[in-house]
């Protein structure tokens, strides 16, 4: 049991030892309950076909959500990511969910990661703007440079989001691309 | 003199006193080249009257230097902001150094940071473009806008540096106002 929670990231040798002490000292129901959850979630969270983000239900609850905008979407990296962009509360239209970035380095090639299903979402649909909302990482800006590249002649508005000073930042410990980005994309005001 | 290092930024009571014995194990030599560079240097740096950066010659070095961009200014809080723009080697224009932010919360009006100057300096300038760098912070804000409703009238175009992710960060670790403005600020690619 050690062995396994020591497997999971950010769990440490230690911390999987106190873990699984911890879980010998509950009864016998809660133990189970927790190899349940595991079971269960596992058995019932998968991808939605459309967008590509997990789900207990398919299509999931952002994709038949008819009150958000359906003329925009969103493309991110990982699930993770549309939790974040959820958050910020300013964004109502929908998601794609690449499961990943294009890295020929590592040998991940564009049919590696779930970008067809963009392009068959996008045949036949009113969208009229695509976020391309990937990290500011070498994988992440090659990723978006190769979707605006595959969509654009399309017609569709291709966008990225803004790199920069983050808010509440410091001019003097932002690194110099950053800077340089910050300056780059500077607004009139 | 642990009491005066003590006072400086950085250096707590450890630090001072760790410093203070080295001191006294110094030659009279070396103990002596220290402290006279302290009251030269406070000495030789004044302000530069053009920009009010930090400079042994006045005018500083930059405005001097005519192989720099006449007609663009960036506005920043502190010298330390200076070296930072610097170091991105992408700017060739010149600097307006503040010495501070607008801040009616702890009584520092317009009149009591490095402003009235920057207006004088405008006047009978061809200066075409203020690049407001300030931090984005509440004050930094707040100084950029102060300054943008000053000067616009005058018909000089005022921007404002970019917010948004950090090159090389993380959607899923970004605030929710840094992923905002990064949405709200996504340009056409």
């Amino acid at each position: 049991m050690i062995n396994e929670f020591n497997k999971l990231p950010g769990i440490g040798e230690k911390l999987a030892q106190r873990v699984a002490f911890h879980v010998l000292s509950l009864s016998d129901q809660e133990a189970e309950a927790l190899a349940d959850s595991i079971v269960q979630a596992k058995r019932s969270i998968k991808y939605c076909s459309v967008c590509g983000n997990l789900t207990e239900n398919d299509p999931c609850d952002i994709c038949r959500d008819t009150s958000r905008r359906q003329d925009v979407i969103c493309v991110v990296e990982s699930p993770k990511d549309v939790v974040a962009m959820e958050k910020v509360k300013e964004f109502s239209g929908l998601y794609h969910v690449l499961h990943g970035t294009i890295s020929p380095m590592q040998g991940v090639g564009p049919d590696d990661i779930n970008l067809k299903s963009l392009i068959v979402r996008l045949q036949d649909s009113n969208v009229q703007e695509l976020i391309i909302a990937t990290n500011p990482t070498i994988e992440g800006e090659a990723t978006a440079m190769y979707i605006a590249r595959l969509i654009k002649p399309s017609g569709i508005k291709v966008t990225r989001i803004a790199n920069g000073i983050p808010i509440g930042g410091d001019l003097e410990y932002a690194d110099e691309v950053t800077l340089l980005k910050a300056l780059e994309g500077r607004r009139e005001i």
